[in-house]
């Protein structure tokens, strides 16, 4: 099986390409291939005789969407994308990727033909949902994003559901919640907080929180992200029909219930470790995200997340910090 | 008033030209200029003093868009599209038209600048939405389209949005119910019957009938459609927000319903005129499509339908048939 990962340098796709050469193998296929691509050039995996193959560029050039397929991998994980922040800064360079290189893509499986039909899977998101929303927002709801990254997002979605009902590829859909706890530094992101207020307490240092306790969000770990993607690679698509695309089951969990869930698994020494500093522009960013999901159908679709927070807390001390606490 | 017609040359498009042309204003202000375009030539209006520019070609060629709005029409009616049935054959075409087609016109916009910002209006359809669906269908279900159709103009629609929020234009898109009576000859469309059931008996013709009567749908008459396009035009679009998509409103009526209008219209003989050969192809068509709606947020913005299946019939006989009832 050959696996093409693009956007294989971020933190998502690393963590992919990660699992995928310590299986060796999915969905009971062993890989004989695997090509890694981003905008930078990934860094090859250690530790496999799985070949890699490693390239860089901008996806979304004339002629790239065709050569990155040219070797007609089963599985293609489209994790690329300008995050929401550029896309909305930088109208033409978001619309250029995340729309155009996106339809690329879709395009240049199209053009192989000869009953070449991948898996197509793509990383999606729930800025493809605006205001107002009902809480928790169920499957049938109206994607209407607030933002350029969302509008493209949804495009990218409709688009794979209809190459996929007139059988160009076989492709899923999935919408990600916020990630967390992302390892690594703080970000500027406005999301950035949700992890730090872990992440931070965790490594002894301090964390600032710009938001209300009560403010509410969706979140999966790294590695629930991950098992996202390779059962959305894995799946009978049958049991989706047309509707390829999938809100992913996540935590709901409020400010407070992170801290608690920190205070649970690191004491009260890390709890003070968060410094409360209001932040009206992130408090009034924030307060238009969605909060949570009735993710029923991608739960009924064997999509697992975390059962609370707790988990959350637990899956980063496991997978980064060696399954240590700090005192 | 400048005002740009694209898809002048259809059913719709003449029916809207000729109410501009007899108005001589919109919202109030003289029209002093009209830009016709389709892909065949336009008919120019007899009977008005307002200079009408004529063109004809594929609006998507490269260049066309920038030269259809470099006089800057203060309104645009984006109508032109490659319908359903012809989108579904041909795969490059429908995507040509109506998806790149339609993002240039967007981007012909964007690219003059300068604060030019039209009001742009777009026709969408009720093809945005596809089985399963709730009856009604409430204004915040989920557009997931089942025709390539359906999802050039819920990308339509998705870029309406993005484009209106940052200010580039200010739009309002419009999903029209099925037009009911269409005036003209039979055609070859799945839904041709909604309308020749009533049309052709109306004509002392036979019509077909291919359904069972207990089939629903959701109709409105041209004048309406019109209605809507001008109501679109002209309306504070402070009122919508940054949702800038509208599920019109209409009649929600079943065959039997239809008849039984008909009936209270022209007597037992025009329905006798009515023929049933049922089809299971278009059976199975129809049966995959919307059946009625929940258009609150059309309703509350003004939008104005008929209040039954009798006044679309009126509106048929009042303007297409000079009032008269044929015996």
């Amino acid at each position: 099986m050959h696996i093409l990962i693009l956007g294989a340098a971020g933190m998502v796709g690393r963590k992919l390409l990660d699992r995928l050469v310590k299986d060796g193998s999915l969905g009971g296929e062993t890989i004989s291939r695997l090509t890694l691509h981003d905008v930078v050039p990934p860094e090859a995996p250690a530790g496999t005789t799985i070949p890699v193959s490693l390239s860089a560029s901008d996806f979304s050039d004339p002629g790239e969407a065709e050569r990155l397929v040219a070797g007609r991998p089963d599985v293609i994980f489209h994790l690329a994308a300008i995050v929401s922040g550029e896309a909305e800064a930088d109208f033409d360079k978001g619309y250029r990727i995340n729309l155009d290189g996106t339809r690329r893509l879709y395009d240049a499986v199209r053009a192989i033909g000869e009953g070449y039909k991948p898996r197509f899977v793509f990383t999606s998101s729930v800025a493809v949902f605006g205001a107002p929303m009902p809480d928790p927002i169920p499957d049938e709801y109206l994607t209407a994003p607030l933002t350029s990254y969302g509008t493209q997002k949804a495009i990218g979605e409709l688009l794979l559901s209809d190459y996929s009902r007139r059988g160009i590829f076989d492709g899923v859909g999935i919408r990600l919640p916020t990630i967390c706890v992302r390892p690594g530094k703080p970000n500027k992101a406005a999301s950035g907080f949700f992890s730090g207020i872990i992440r931070e307490p965790l490594a002894g240092q301090e964390a600032v929180l710009p938001v209300s306790d009560q403010v509410r969000h969706w979140h999966a770990s790294p590695r629930s992200a991950v098992g996202f993607l390779l059962h959305a690679a894995t799946i009978d698509t049958k049991r989706l029909g047309d509707r390829r695309n999938l809100t992913m089951p996540g935590v709901g969990a409020t400010v407070a219930e992170q801290i608690e869930a920190l205070r649970r698994a690191a004491g009260d020494s890390a709890v003070a470790r968060i410094r409360r500093e209001p932040d009206p522009t992130i408090e009034r960013i924030v307060s238009g995200w969605p909060r949570t999901f009735d993710a029923r159908r991608a739960l009924e679709l064997g999509f697992k997340a975390e059962p609370d927070f707790d988990a959350i807390v637990r899956a980063h001390i496991e997978d980064e910090l060696g399954g240590k606490v700090p005192a």
